[in-house]
């Protein structure tokens, strides 16, 4: 086995905000030597790795020679050059997950389209190349209103997503290769966290539950476990593991569901990296979702991925009407809440909605757990003053 | 309240070995700025702290120029010039333990003293100025074979304590001031972390167990909880209270107790600051000893103590035979085992008995908990190949 601790051996992170902060608290606590890029020279990321060098993650340049100076490259966001990790890989930098796995996902007429082919439960969907189809294919009924609108690349945090009830809202859609998807009644939104090692060990974690802000289109609250019957955990873990497969995934792919009113599961996209939907593992896990990742790019065994406790995760999001350096108010009294742990990314300026940490509450009884959630959402604000 | 996240707050630690990193961990998390000081320049420390600065820790100049960058001060290590500290506090900075406990607990005679003055049970004891002192008390009868002998200053991982069993073993002994203690009978070592913020709201966490390597004098397991009955327990927690509070102590205070044949507790000695007896809590407290630390040094609120699962610490050493560029023999191995995490320090080079890392096993089942303590330290082995 290669000495990954506290050797020469070099892993490479390409994006250094808050997952690539929150990766490197494992890499120090196995004295991994680490490599992050990112174009922020301010990026969270850049503390805590043994090298920071700032550069655009789309330059093919940039992308491939930071690449030859490590071992083992990972990324913590999809925006990032493909063929510069294809050719890396080509040359024998192990890449993880692979150029081939981010290929197919970062688009998402093509990641949709290996869920038709694999038979994996999702909404209907049509791609259209151009704007100019899309709207063609509305004159003629074949898309019907209402619809998802998705742009096929960098759609993040509710931007490139659009739901278009009315021929009026398409002028505001920009011109890019897109999605139409079928607008599904659903009761929930879930998600399940897959962990894959190179050698293909698959781990589950618990099935969790979200709770989307109703005009921000971002989590508000992430639940695990979810609060729905054995059957439907089990019918939601089956497929993840079937699209982490589908990937040919090696890392953490986080899934995300629909739990229609039919109870069906369908699939609505997935993530290759750790997500937010598992920020709650770092407290409530017996292996968070940072340390995972890197157990499974390094092909080290995974770790167990049951829960100590419940857990439930509350994003800090900055408050609308205030932009500028950030003050985190009533942080000393969410504090004095038992089981409240808040993470600050670290970010000087908030902006509304933007993500600016998170706080995990972890309570033996999920319910009062959600109790002092909400407390923790109507105590801390993000403001500035 | 100081706005103390993402602010140009600063806050100095002195001290970069596994203590300091682990506590960087925290302030990161919060994001906290921090200044970092430590004689080696690849202390553990250097990463993840927002400055670093090699330095002497006892050197005046040095930390006085130190502590005068930072708004507030810590230290992860009692061997740093408190005279700087004081003269630190005098002209403003706050200082967290403070100098003037610092002082107190630095010297072990006065530590003792302490105990004594405060009626804190611990074990008989005398102070000697000088060597000549001592063996003029041993010559009059005064103090009896076998006593534990220590150094009052400078002691640490089992230097500057022997046990002195017959007079030809004084010879081996430095010419320090010292004490000699009467060598207590007991059954069992624990040890109780107490946290007191700069308000004094005071927590304390369940009372651990501690296992020592018979050749060593190093602890090879702490287990929490302790196996020891509810009315032991708050003997200890009650005892530990009563020291943080003589010490006017702000901080994690660890207090290591011995409890004896007769079910008495005494008072063996303290650490002002995160302990490798409270390392357990970083897997299975709701809040662990270094963000606790952070939060009582900057007033904040104290977070709960109490645990999520039974823990177990074990130490990593340098086996015996082995110096050199290190290599965790059947890391891979331990990592299959559930609930298990490793901590690889960052120290480059064995040596025999060296602190190198510790590994955590939480479980709900404190007896199973043992059990695969017990293989991680069978099979886990740091060695240099």
């Amino acid at each position: 086995m290669v000495n990954y601790f506290s050797s020469e051996f070099k892993l490479g992170i390409l994006g250094g905000g808050q997952l690539g902060k929150m990766m490197l608290y494992e890499t120090r606590k196995l004295d991994i030597q680490t490599y992050v890029m990112d174009p922020n020279p301010q990026a969270p990321g850049r503390l805590a790795c043994d090298h920071f060098t700032d550069g655009d993650l789309m330059d093919f340049d940039t992308v491939y020679s930071f690449g030859k100076k490590v071992d083992v490259l990972t990324f913590e966001i999809e925006s990032v050059n493909v063929d510069a990790l294809e050719l890396l890989e080509k040359e024998g930098t192990k890449v993880y997950p692979e150029a081939a796995t981010l290929r197919k996902i970062q688009n998402k007429g093509r990641q949709k389209q290996l869920y038709a082919d694999r038979g994996i439960p999702t909404a209907d969907f049509a791609v259209f190349a151009t704007k100019v189809e899309l709207v063609a294919s509305i004159e003629q009924q074949d898309t019907k209103l209402p619809f998802v609108w998705k742009s096929t690349q960098g759609g993040y945090d509710g931007k490139g997503v659009a739901i278009i009830k009315s021929e009026k809202e398409l002028a505001k859609l920009p011109d890019t290769e897109c999605i139409a998807e079928a607008l599904v009644p659903f009761k929930n939104e879930l998600a399940v966290i897959v962990a894959r090692n190179v050698s293909g060990e698959i781990k589950t974690y618990p099935v969790v539950e979200m709770e989307f802000h109703p005009e921000a289109n971002q989590v508000e609250y992430v639940l695990c476990p979810a609060r729905i019957s054995d059957a439907i955990a089990k019918k939601a873990i089956d497929i993840a593991t079937r699209v982490s497969q589908a990937f040919d995934h090696v890392g953490i792919l986080a899934v995300e569901l629909f739990l229609t009113q039919d109870d069906e599961i369908l699939v609505n996209e997935v993530a290759p990296r750790p997500h937010n939907s598992g920020h709650y593992s770092i407290e409530a896990s017996f292996t968070n979702q940072f340390e995972q990742h890197i157990r499974c790019i390094l092909d080290l065994p995974l770790g167990a991925t049951e829960s100590k406790l419940a857990g439930i995760m509350v994003n800090l999001t900055g408050a609308e009407g205030f932009s500028g350096p950030v003050t985190y108010e009533n942080i000393k009294e969410v504090m004095t809440l038992p089981g409240v742990t808040p993470h600050i990314y670290g970010k000087k300026e908030t902006r509304p909605f933007r993500k600016m940490g998170h706080v995990t509450i972890v309570n033996k009884d999920i319910n009062t757990a959600r109790q002092i959630a909400e407390k923790v959402k109507d105590m801390l604000r993000v403001i500035s003053k």
